[in-house]
């Protein structure tokens, strides 16, 4: 309820050209709102987890810090809707957004 | 900046079993949250413009009532995050999420 | 009825250079016959929603305006076949072509 | 330019269980609105050449006449937008939508 | 029967660089072969309806008269193999080639 | 340029439900058209070779013998449109359509 | 380097049949090593972030606990191999697995 | 060059019903022909690594022995063509088919 | 039985770049172990059937021969594992690798 | 359980540029932790498979080692969670991380 609490969670499918992934992996963690960054297996060469107060932080991270970076070849951005606790915590609650 | 004006937009992709297309288009139009929806060319069977208060009301459209409707196989949601004004009026704002 | 009102909506997704991200926003919105822009999660990095009188129309705004834009990779086009209404207003109607 | 001439070209791809192709086809072709039909090389089964007056007509072909036939499990609609001619002809011209 | 009615029937999906769709319209309009072409919702750019008398004059249409236009990018061609009429009329009938 | 020497060619990928396999190939070997019949590395389960004097030929052998046959899921056509000989033979040939 | 520390990161992309959405929230959550748990936009209903101490428990949570879980169609798993730590912080370090 | 250490090496890539990966985990290992099995990351619920002496060997494990067990969704069989030694061994060296 | 009769059978479809179908045609048609090639419809430019005495003269044909060639983008090799003959002939035999 | 025994099973899919598929082979087969390199059928034009100590080796490999290889494409790493052994050896075993 308090302002200071509200965070939006989005997950970012990053790939990116072969030669750039030691460089961007450090300039992505170095992105203000990126909470964590690996690379991964699978079809994405990073996954970047982004919390950020608000959609136009957000938009300001993906479209504006990310996608400028050199050897950025496309971003794929699954934002979190809402969330769920345990059963033994509150029920699924509203993460953040109103 | 009133909330009243606060107002998230989403677009959902919603594929059904053929069957069910003449009976689901009403259904969706009379879903809470949903400000439009067409029968489209393309893969999709429907796309639904949906514009709510905030996150946790997009995810009880999507999780809740749509998904639940018989007939339905999948709902891809694509959310605005940033809209964009003409250079005539104001600069690309928030679309009302903070 | 009347040729006033007559209006066909297409939904386009839009896919450009991640560097051109920033600067092609505006340029849609820019565009006659777009009506809104945004960028959105998902895979394309922007939808934008265009309204049009006549098929032609649609035609000079996705083949001569918006492909030649440089950064443009792809548009794909989902146009509105028919649009639903609640139950409470007038039954499935024509979106305007005739 | 008169009224008569006008008309929508709609290109659907049409994919069924194996076992209805044969029983399908006729009913396609018997379907008001179907221009042509015929099996294709390629990921369709059926390719339909539909001419319709409007929108409207074009809804009610692919929504509730094909989809709602037993054994089709999927329809993709291609809708022509701009027709081009030879050089010899008359330019690019609108295809009846107005 | 008749070898004047002889004709094959090919439904070519074509993608092209966005900036070249406008000039490309006509030089398909222009190509032998070549019956109809439309721009047309979805991921093709153009649809092409060709229709020729063999599968030789199909080879020279797709591979060295479009596939050679600059700013070509795919073509995917969908030949049809067995057209069907309206049950008033004649059976499924051989669409001429022997 | 003899009747007797006419032939289409095509190659038929062909999924199927993963039990019906053993008893699949055996069934596509001993149906009319087909010339080859393999398991295959990759997609599909088999690749049929399938050589007919036309057209109408394909269509039964695609549409009314295999895609009847309990367990095929799916048969993608390939047709051959034209051959390649080698340089020391003659120049590419029409295959045997006309 | 202490062992207490150690923990291997995975994002497990979930896709489930629509009307499971709403039950299949709070079970993914309750499941031992599910840290977090979203539905998100996109093509996946939910995104799960799994936090376990070794690859055996990570096959225990993914095979076993998940797997099973009526209305599962499928699980596509992504495991952190590096995180990246930002600059004022130390370098690229292992996540935990030796 | 001695028949004995003939060997082809095939990856087979295998799909599940998600309720079965526990029970098949240990019927695949059970396999005939089957030398490593396991789940993984990625789209795949199992890769098996195929050794066998010869083609009809390996057409035996994945269409009757694999294609057969209840639960399987698909195979996808990539096969070995060449395999490379390190450079201070002997150079590419065919993999034991002749 | 006889290893003068023993033969591998493999189906290449390539994809090359739009300008280079006709000069490549020929050049594939030219290449050592390739037995045919056509120019076919679908997503494929080329389907080659090759037939090599075992798998190190395929892995010379498609990584070396082929994949060398100017305009060659993808090739994606269907490796034929069992030959399935008619009732009337012996049963499904090994195609000649052991 | 002893630390020599230890080992992290990866398989990589890895796409090059056509002409490079000659040169890659002999250097990914020098790379450290490639324990198996070989160009197979299929999609992918090498499959390596890396068995090395942990993840932060497994990351070396992929990002720094292969990734940085000139005429990379695309490398698809699957990493093995859990393998499965016979009936007759000891049940499903952790494979070698804690």
């Amino acid at each position: 309820m308090s302002t200071i609490a509200r965070v939006l969670t989005a997950f970012l499918f990053i790939v990116c050209e072969p030669g750039a992934i030691g460089r961007l992996g450090r300039a992505l963690a170095d992105t203000d709102g990126v909470a964590e960054v690996y690379t991964t297996t699978g079809s994405a060469d990073f996954i970047a987890v982004v919390r950020v107060p608000d959609l136009d932080a957000l938009a300001t991270v993906v479209t504006q810090h990310i996608a400028g970076m050199p050897g950025i070849v496309r971003t794929d951005t699954h934002m979190a809707i809402r969330s769920y606790g345990r059963s033994d915590e509150t029920a699924g609650f509203d993460i953040g957004v109103d």
